[in-house]
């Protein structure tokens, strides 16, 4: 059997008591470690789980996905995804590769960044669709990751910037990864608010402006995890520290959301805190 | 402190090993019964503890949270919540008077059906706002969830239909409720069927058809759980068993989705899953 367990996204103890059952009873356990990151390493999870677990690359994931689903019709592998095993289709072409191979498979769910950002008040059934924003270049600037956004605000939706990750490296296809790149919040800010800037030059009326409000999200789920409601130009020039960073554009705000936001507001944001 | 802590979506063993020892050292510790559902009850959980658990009923969370956060600021108290504790308003509430009372709180997250819907292998960043579908009584057959996830359709973006239960009880804010009743995927597929059937009738192109390629999901994260691909005229007659059931309507699929959509599809379904 090949168990896909989800790690949630804290630390060692965010794993489900079903997932770390199996984790213990397993022949072989594997760590994805590209698609995002936990605020532990490696040596962690081993003292945690008391047993070997190996690294699993980009490279193991994809070109050497034989290794890991050896012998997995007869015996227990586990590959560990922080987040939940299905936040990236990378796993899908796992999945597809165990069933061709006649090998049964199994998920273990957790929270990910996807279901876990409610936590800032907002209701997850009035998000738009999950928007990434790549990092720019000083020769590549794509801005189509603004209209989208501004098409999720214009039907009052709330927008989420979940993808910290260099989009075009994940893309790329080939074998010279760069290390992983974590766009913060005030990065994220910033692209937007330069869009905003050149749209408005351009004569087009912002959906979005500086004084939108938004919430800055970083570390949830962790001990020490950020929240912090701001308007896009106090976002712009924040420090919510060490990764993962998420960025939510507020849309039509429900007063149950307004109260719950307010917790964590900065004090200019709360003047534009109407519902 | 107030512990919010989700359960996920299976059975006792899906609660994180963080949960469970919070658990096992907090004072008091209410089991939240009423936004959905576990696949085990109250007695499971009691012996899966050790320890009693107090069920909480709608009055006690929303009319007496007095008595859920009573001593919560020098002894902990936890809410177990079906899912993730952000999926439903109600706990929004429940923060926003502990707060208010100076009690901290804590989230320990868990998956919920929002997220865990990518098991089916849709990518979760394509879906849009999620649909809630009404019962349909004999003389109040609102259409407008129709409209939204025509809306999102329209965009290529995949629909979930996530609310099970009858909302309008939800909404009715007086004392009497009903039980809670869960919308099956047939009975879901039947009243959008009866949509499309009414508009092609009134003359409207209709966004979907008969044939739309949708997804049924009962039970995610269960032993038994049941995915399956089929057209929303297939679905509209078939018996998924018990709770909890969730309908997706396909938008753009991309092929590595297609592929995984394969992996559960009905025969008839199979020729219109095409990228």
């Amino acid at each position: 059997m090949l168990y896909l367990v989800g790690l949630g996204l804290g630390d060692a103890k965010d794993i489900t008591v079903k997932g770390l059952e199996i984790v213990k009873r397993s022949s072989r356990v594997y760590l994805e470690t590209y698609t995002s990151m936990l605020t532990v390493g490696k040596d962690k999870l081993e003292e945690f789980y008391g047993r070997e677990v190996i690294v699993a690359d980009r490279d193991l994931v994809e070109m050497e996905a034989e290794e890991i689903l050896k012998e997995a019709d007869s015996t227990d592998v586990v590959l560990l995804v922080v987040g939940d095993p299905f936040g990236a289709t990378t796993h899908s072409d796992l999945v597809l590769r165990a069933v061709n191979a006649g090998i049964p498979y199994r998920v273990v769910h957790n929270a990910s960044i996807m279901n876990a950002v409610g936590c800032c008040g907002l209701q997850l059934y009035s998000f738009g669709e999950a928007v990434s924003i790549v990092f720019w270049t000083d020769d590549w600037r794509p801005q189509s990751f603004y209209d989208k956004i501004k098409k999720n605000h214009s039907m009052g939706l709330h927008n989420i910037k979940v993808k910290e990750q260099s989009i075009e490296n994940l893309m790329r296809g080939n074998k010279v990864y760069e290390a992983p790149r974590f766009m913060s919040v005030s990065q994220a800010a910033q692209q937007l608010l330069e869009i905003i800037q050149k749209r408005r030059e351009e004569g087009e009326e912002p959906e979005l402006s500086e004084d939108t409000v938004c919430v800055g999200l970083a570390r949830v789920g962790a001990e020490d995890q950020v929240i912090r409601t701001a308007t896009l130009r106090q976002l712009g020039s924040c420090d919510l520290g060490p990764p993962l960073h998420s960025l939510i554009v507020t849309g039509q705000l429900q007063p149950l959301e307004v109260d719950m936001l307010r917790l964590n507001a900065a004090p200019e944001a709360l003047t534009h805190l109407e519902a």
